[in-house]
C-alpha cells in the first residue's frame, strides 16, 4: 500500500496525500488514534464513505451463544465474545450552503491526512467546493490522550475561502452503526445480529451531550460524554436527538477568509458493575477537566507522553527509509495498543479494528511482552497481570477438561475460552509455556522480581502443572512425551511431540522449579504464601525437574534436523511452486486435511523454538533446520517473519534477515496480508523490534547472561536503539566499524559483544567496541 | 428396558403390558411401523403424552445454513439437512361424554400394546373410564404397508362397556408439531426453529382429507391424503379445519355393548419436483384403491410380504429367548427401514426417530448391505444404488478438496456432505473403502454381476482413485501411506496409517483393478463404457495394484500386534477402571483431546479389520490383537459388538461371542445405549445377524471361497437360518452334534465346513456334517 502514490515514505509520519476511495478500509485502520484504553478508527468525521466505523474500548465486548455443529459436545464452548464498536463520538457532520460534506460530491481540491507519530495526532486538511457553491477548507486534529486515557479530542476548523458560506456543524454520539464487513474470512469478526447497545440515557444540555448504553447480552454499561467549544464565531448549540443519536448542531455564517473551530472533547467510561449514573459522573468529570484545559494543553500533555516513549523505544535505522518508517509505525502501534490497556489484555489488532473479534492470543506473551519489557515495562507487567487476573478461570478450565494446573484460553476477552475449534484452539497448549516464557523474560529485562510474589510464581507453577498432567512418560521412548497438541504452525494439528511445545514446556517446568526453589531458600515467607495459594507440594518440584530433564526432543539423526513433530517428516511434500498468489493464505483455499497431511508450514514453529530457546540448540543443527523449514514455510501469519529474521541473522544470512525485517515492519503499511482493513497486525509489526534487536544486533538475555553480536546487512549503515536489561537502560549504536554501548540508566551492566566481555558502570558509562 | 416389568420376553412379539409413562419416549421408537418409504413412530393416536411425534418419509428433509465457529473457512460446509417430522396422520382424538381420552386422567383399567413382528402390525388394547363417566374399550391396529409403500392404515375401534356413552372421534392431519427433545447430545437431531412446513393446501370433502405443504428451505412438496370409513354405526363426518390441522369429526351415541370402528387410510406422496397437484392426484389414487380393498385386505397383502421376508431372513435360536426376540427385532427393524427405501439411502435410525438428523452413514455399507445381500438383496442393491445416484456429488466434493475420484459424504441425506466437524467426518475417508467392500460383498452374495455395469464398477474406480490421491509413497518406509485420516474409532482422530483404513483401501484398490481387468478381458464393450464414463486409463490399474501391493500395514514386532495407527501405541493409557457408569458414553464427558491422546477405543477398529478382512491376518496375530484391544474398547457405538462377536467366535472365545451377540440384539430392547428415544440403532441391532452367521456359524465368503465353522456356545442348543451365497439360497441348521446344510434355491453350492469340502446340488440338496 505504501506503493500507492498517495503514500510517500517518511521518517516520522504516515501521510495520505489524496483521498483514495479504494483504500478507505485500510486507512481507517492505519489512521487509528488510540491509547490502549480507547481507540478511534480513522473514519472520516462525516461518517461516510466508511468500511467499518470503529470506536473501541479495551476489554469491552458483547457475548453471544456459540453456534455448534456436530462436533463432540464435550468440545463445545458456550459463549463467544466480540469486541464492540461502541458509541461513535467521532461524528461531526458539516454542511456547506445546505449540502452535506461528502467527498464523493462537489469538488475536492485537496485532501491530505497525516498520522504524526512524533506528536501523537492525526491531522486532516481538505478543501471542498460544495455542489451548491461555497468553498471551505477543513482542518482537523484528533488524538486519544495518553495522559488521560478516558479522553479523546477533536479539533475541527472550517474556513470560508473566496466567498461567504453558511456552515452547519452537527456533532453527535451515534450508536449501533452498521458495518460493511466481508464474510467467510475467519480473521474478521463474526457478525452480530441486531442492535447490541441498548439505550439507557441520552441527554443534551447546552454544548454537552451524554449517551449511555448497556450491551444486550454481556450487560456492560458504557457512558460517553462530549463537550463542545466554539472559537472564532458566536455560537448557539441546538440539541439533536433521534433514536441512536444524540448531539448538538451549530449554524454559522462565515465571511470569506474567516474560520470557526469546533473542539469536541470526548470521555468514555464503562464497567460491568458500576451503574450508569456513576459512570456518567466520572465521564463528566473528565470532560470538565478537559474543558478547563482546552485542546492545546490536552495535546501538549499527550505529546509529552509520546515523546517520553520515543526516548525509550525509538529505533533509528540509516539506509532504508521504508524500514525506518515501518519500525516506527510498529512501535507506535504498540504504544497505542498497550499504554493504557490496564489488566484487560490486548487484542490481536489492538484497538484498530474488529479482526479476530478483538480476542487476546499468545501474541501477547511471545511477541508483545518481550518487546514491551525492554521499552515500556509497565505495559508488559499489565499484560502479565491480565493472565494473573484470569488465573482462576484458567484453573477452572483445566479442571473441567481433567487437567491439573491452569489451561488459559486460546481466544478470549474476559478470560474464558471462546475458541470453538479446539484443534487450532485449546490444542495449542503451548500457550501455557508462552506465558511462563513471558514471565521469565519480563523479570530478566526489568529485574522486577517482586512480580513473582504478585502472581508471577503462581503462573509458573500452574502452567508447569498443566504439562505434568498433559504429558506422560512413554516407556517405549524412555522420555516425557506430550501428545495431541497443535504447535504454532496451524497447518499441522493434533500432533504428538511438537518440538516447540516440548522444549518450551521443558523450559516452563524447569523455570518453575528453579524459581520456587530459590524462593524457598531466599524468601521462605513468600514461598509459604505460594504454597498456600497453589497447594504446592515439595515433591512436585522434583516432578517438574524430572519431566523437564527427560523431555522428548524429536531429532532425525539421518538428516540432522529436528522433526516438527512425530509425524511431520513422514508427510507428503506440498507443491508450493505450483501455487499462485491468489492461493494464499492457504487456510482460505485448502481444506485443513490437505494442509495437515503435508509438509507445509504456516509460520515459524521449529524456527520459533530456535529463536526463543536458541541456547538449547547446536548451531549446525540450526543451520540445517533453517535450510529445511524455511523453504516450506508460507508465512500465512504475521507471527513468522521476526523469528526468521533473528535466526537468519544468527546464521549470517544477512540478506534474508533484512528481507524478513522488511516483512515484519511493512506488513500493514504495504498491506502484505491483504487484510489491514480489519486492523493492524500488532504483534507482527511490533516484532520488527525483535528482528532488529535480537536479529541484527544479536541481543540475547538468557539464564547464562546477556550478549550482543551486531551485524549490519548491506544497505544499512547505522542502527541505534536502547533497551532495558536487568533493570538497566542500555543504549546501543551500531555502525560499520564498531558498536557504541552506553549505560543510560542503572548502575552497571555486563555483557558479551561477539564473545568479548563488556562492563559498563558509572565510571565507564560508554564504550566503543569494534565489530568483527 | 426389557427388564421393565411391562415387557415380557416373547418370540415373535414385543409387548408392553401396561402404560409406562417413564418410557413413553422409548416405546415411541420401538413401536414404530415403517416400510422404508414411510415410518410412523409409536405415538399414541390421541397425540399425548409424547416425547417426539414422528411421521417420516425416507429422504425427505429440511435444509438450513450450517452454523460456523472459528474453524478454517475451507473446512466449512454450507448446508445441513434434517429428517423432518412431516404431516402427522396418526392423530385420532377420542372424547367420551365430552372428556378427551388422556391416559393421565380418568381411570385406565388396562393398556396393552403389541408389536406383532410376524404379522407386521402394531395393536393397542385399552380400557378407560372417563372423568365424566362412561367406560370404553379401544382397540387399534396400525401398519405401514409393505405391499403399497405410500400407504399406512389405522383401524380404531371403540366399544361402550357397561353403559351408553357419547363418543366423538376427530381424525386429522397435523403439521409442525412441537417436540420435547433434549439438548447437548450430538446423537439427537439439531433443533429446527420456526415452522418448517409451509401451508399449501388443506381440504375436506366428505370423509376425505388432504393436506399439502412445502418445506421452507429445501422446497420439497408433500401431500397427505386420508380417507375414513366407519362401520358399526351410522356416520356423518364434519369438517375440522384450523391452522396446521385439517380433519373430520364423528359423533356417535354408543349403546352399552356396542362398538364403532373408524378405519383411516393414509397416503403420503412427496417430491422435489412434482407439483402439489400431481402429488395430490397420486395420493388420492392410492387411497382410492385402498378404500376399495378395506383394512383387512390391506393387512393381508402386507402380511404376505412380511411372511416372505421371514421365510428368507429368520434366525431361529434355541436356548436364549432374549436373544431370539432381539434377533427378530433387529431383522424386523431392518425390513422396516430398507424394504421400500428405494435409492434414497437409509438413515442411521431408519424411520424410527430423528437421531443423527436422519443422516446416512457408513453403517449402510459395513453393517446393512452385508446382511441385506444375504436375506433381502433388492434392498442391498437399492442401498448401493444410492451411492451410484450421488456419485457425481461425491466427485464434485473430491475435486473441491483437491482429490481425485469420489469423496462420499460422511453425513448426508441428499448426497452432499453436511458434517460440520471434519475430524470425525470428512477425515473418516474409510467410507470410500467401505462402499467398495459393500459392492464386492453384494456381488459375492447374489452373483449379480450385472450391477457392475450399472454403477458398481464406477464406484470401484472412483473410490480407488481417491486412495491414490489421498495417500503417497513414503520413501522412508518404502510403502504407500495414508495420513490424516480418522478410522472407525472416533476416540482417535486425524491419525496416520490407520490399520483399518489402510487394509480396506488396499482391498478397494486391488478389487477395482481386478474387476476392471476381468471386464476388459471378458466384456470389452462394458469396459469401454466404464472408460468413457470415468476417463479411466490403463496405467491407472497398474497404479491401483502397486499402491495395494505396497500398502503400509502397521505392525509392532515386539508385541506382535497391529498398531491401530502410527501413534496409538505411544499414547498414554486410559484408566477405565476408575470410571463409573455415568461417565459413558465418553464423548459426552471427556474432551476429545483427552480421548484422542489416550489408548481408549470407542468401537471396533483393528477388530473390524480382523473381521472384514480376516484372511489377511494371521490367527495368532488376531489373538494378540483381540487380547490387546478388546479390554480398552468401550463400545460407545453400537457398531462395535458384532465384530467383537465374530472375532471372539473365531478365536474360540464362545462366552465372549455370546455376550457380544446379546449386546447387538438387545441394544434397543434393553436400551443399553440410553438413547432409544431418538430411534433404533438400526445397524447395531441388525448386526446381530453377523454375530450369529459370521460369528457362531463362522460363515465367510472371500475371494478364495465359502466356508462355515459352526460352534454353539454354552446355553444355545440350536441355530437355524438361511442365506444367499453366490446367488444360491442355503439353509443352515446347527445343533450340538452336527450341522445340516440344505440348498433351498439355486443349482449348486460348494463350501468348506470346518475345513471339509461340502457340495450341494439338485441330486444332493441336503447334508448333515458333524461338528468338531
Amino acid at each position: 500500500m505504501i506503493g500507492h502514490p498517495a503514500f510517500p515514505v517518511e521518517a516520522w509520519t504516515v501521510t495520505e496525500t489524496d483521498l483514495s476511495p479504494e483504500i478507505v478500509a485500510q486507512t481507517e485502520t492505519l489512521f487509528t488514534v488510540a491509547n490502549g484504553y480507547l481507540g478511534l478508527r480513522g473514519n472520516l468525521e462525516e461518517g461516510a464513505p466508511a468500511y467499518q466505523p470503529g470506536s473501541y474500548l479495551n476489554g469491552f465486548y458483547e457475548s453471544r451463544p456459540t453456534l455448534s455443529g456436530d462436533e463432540p459436545p464435550s468440545a463445545r464452548v458456550e459463549t463467544n465474545e466480540t469486541q464492540l464498536n461502541v458509541t461513535d463520538g467521532k461524528i461531526i457532520r458539516l454542511s456547506v450552503n445546505g449540502s452535506p460534506l461528502d467527498l464523493r460530491t462537489g469538488r475536492l481540491r485537496w485532501h491530505r491526512r497525516v498520522l504524526d507519530m512524533a506528536g501523537g495526532e492525526l491531522t486532516r486538511d481538505l478543501c471542498w467546493e460544495g455542489p451548491r457553491g461555497g468553498t471551505v477548507r477543513v482542518r482537523t486534529r484528533r488524538l486519544a490522550s495518553l495522559a488521560t486515557p478516558e479522553l479523546a479530542a477533536i479539533s475541527y476548523r472550517v474556513e470560508a475561502l473566496e466567498e461567504p458560506v453558511t456552515v452547519e456543524l452537527t456533532s453527535s454520539l451515534v450508536a449501533n452503526e452498521s458495518t460493511q464487513m466481508r464474510e467467510d474470512d475467519p480473521r474478521e469478526a463474526a457478525p452480530l445480529y441486531g442492535r447490541v447497545l441498548l439505550h439507557r440515557r441520552a441527554e443534551v444540555s447546552g454544548s454537552r451531550v451524554l449517551a449511555a448504553y448497556t450491551t444486550r447480552s454481556s450487560r456492560l454499561n458504557v457512558v460517553t460524554v462530549a463537550d463542545h467549544e466554539v472559537t472564532g464565531h458566536p455560537s448557539n448549540p441546538q440539541p439533536v436527538q433521534v433514536p441512536g443519536e444524540v448531539g448538538v448542531r451549530y449554524r454559522f455564517l462565515l465571511e470569506a477568509g474567516t474560520s470557526v473551530t469546533l473542539t469536541k472533547l470526548l470521555a468514555y467510561e464503562w464497567s460491568s458493575e458500576r451503574p450508569i449514573r456513576e459512570l456518567a459522573d466520572a465521564a463528566s468529570a473528565v470532560v470538565d477537566r478537559a474543558s478547563a484545559e482546552g485542546f492545546d494543553r490536552i495535546a501538549e500533555r499527550h505529546r509529552a507522553v509520546v515523546r517520553q516513549f520515543w526516548d525509550r523505544a525509538d529505533i533509528e535505522v540509516d539506509g532504508d527509509p521504508e524500514v525506518q518508517q515501518g519500525l516506527r509505525f510498529g512501535l507506535y502501534q504498540l504504544l497505542q495498543a498497550t499504554a493504557e490497556a490496564g489488566e484487560l489484555g490486548v487484542a490481536a489488532k489492538g484497538l484498530t479494528g474488529q479482526g479476530y473479534d478483538g480476542h487476546r492470543f499468545w501474541d501477547s506473551e511471545v511477541f508483545l511482552v518481550p518487546v514491551l519489557s525492554r521499552i515500556l515495562p509497565e505495559a508488559a507487567r499489565a499484560l502479565l497481570a491480565f493472565r494473573c487476573r484470569t488465573l482462576d478461570a484458567a484453573r477452572a478450565r483445566a479442571k473441567a477438561l481433567g487437567y491439573a494446573g491452569a489451561l488459559f484460553p486460546w481466544r478470549t476477552i474476559s478470560g474464558i475460552e471462546v475458541s470453538s475449534y479446539f484443534p487450532e484452539g485449546t490444542a495449542a497448549f503451548h500457550l501455557a509455556a508462552d506465558i511462563a516464557y513471558a514471565v521469565t523474560t519480563y523479570i530478566r529485562a526489568t529485574g522486577d522480581r517482586a512480580f513473582l510474589t504478585q502472581g508471577g510464581a503462581e503462573l509458573l507453577v500452574e502452567t508447569a502443572r498443566l504439562w505434568l498432567s498433559l504429558g506422560h512418560h512413554d516407556p517405549a521412548r524412555g522420555a516425557f512425551c506430550i501428545d495431541e497438541v497443535t504447535g504454532p504452525d496451524e497447518y499441522s494439528a493434533l500432533v504428538d511431540n511438537n518440538l516447540y511445545t516440548n522444549v518450551m514446556a521443558a523450559a516452563n517446568l524447569s523455570e518453575a522449579a528453579s524459581v520456587l526453589r530459590s524462593m524457598a531458600r531466599d524468601a521462605p515467607a513468600d514461598y509459604a504464601r505460594i504454597v498456600t495459594a497453589t497447594g504446592l507440594e515439595g515433591a512436585e518440584l522434583d516432578r517438574f525437574e524430572q519431566a523437564a530433564a527427560t523431555m522428548y526432543v524429536p531429532y532425525d539423526e539421518e538428516r540432522g534436523i529436528h522433526p516438527q513433530d512425530d509425524a511431520f517428516l513422514h508427510h507428503r511434500p506440498f507443491d508450493l511452486a505450483a501455487l499462485e498468489k491468489e492461493h494464499f493464505p492457504l487456510l482460505l483455499h485448502f481444506h485443513p486435511l490437505v494442509l495437515y497431511g503435508a509438509q507445509v508450514v504456516k509460520q515459524a514453529d521449529v524456527i520459533l523454538a530456535l529463536h526463543l530457546l536458541g541456547d538449547r540448540f547446536d548451531l549446525e543443527d540450526k543451520r540445517r533446520d533453517f535450510a529445511y523449514y524455511e523453504p516450506i514455510t508460507v508465512h500465512d501469519s504475521s507471527l513468522s517473519a521476526s523469528s526468521h529474521a533473528v535466526v537468519a541473522a544468527e546464521l549470517g544470512q544477512l540478506e534474508d534477515a533484512l528481507g524478513y525485517l522488511r516483512a515484519c515492519v511493512l506488513v500493514d503499511l504495504d498491506n502484505l496480508a491483504d487484510n489491514v482493513r480489519d486492523g493492524v497486525h500488532l504483534a507482527g509489526v511490533a516484532s520488527g523490534w525483535q528482528a532488529v534487536v535480537e536479529g541484527l544486533a544479536g541481543f540475547r538475555q538468557r539464564a547464562g547472561g546477556i550478549s550482543f553480536s551486531p551485524v549490519l546487512p548491506k544497505g544499512l549503515s547505522r542502527i541505534r536503539f536502547c533497551l532495558l536489561v536487568a533493570g538497566a537502560r542500555l543504549g546501543v549504536e551500531i555502525t560499520g566499524p564498531g558498536t557504541t554501548y552506553r549505560l543510560e540508566a542503572g548502575e552497571r551492566v555486563t555483557f558479551m559483544h561477539h564473545g568479548r566481555t563488556v562492563a559498563l558502570d558509572a565510571t565507564t558509562p560508554e564504550v566503543v567496541v569494534p565489530n568483527p
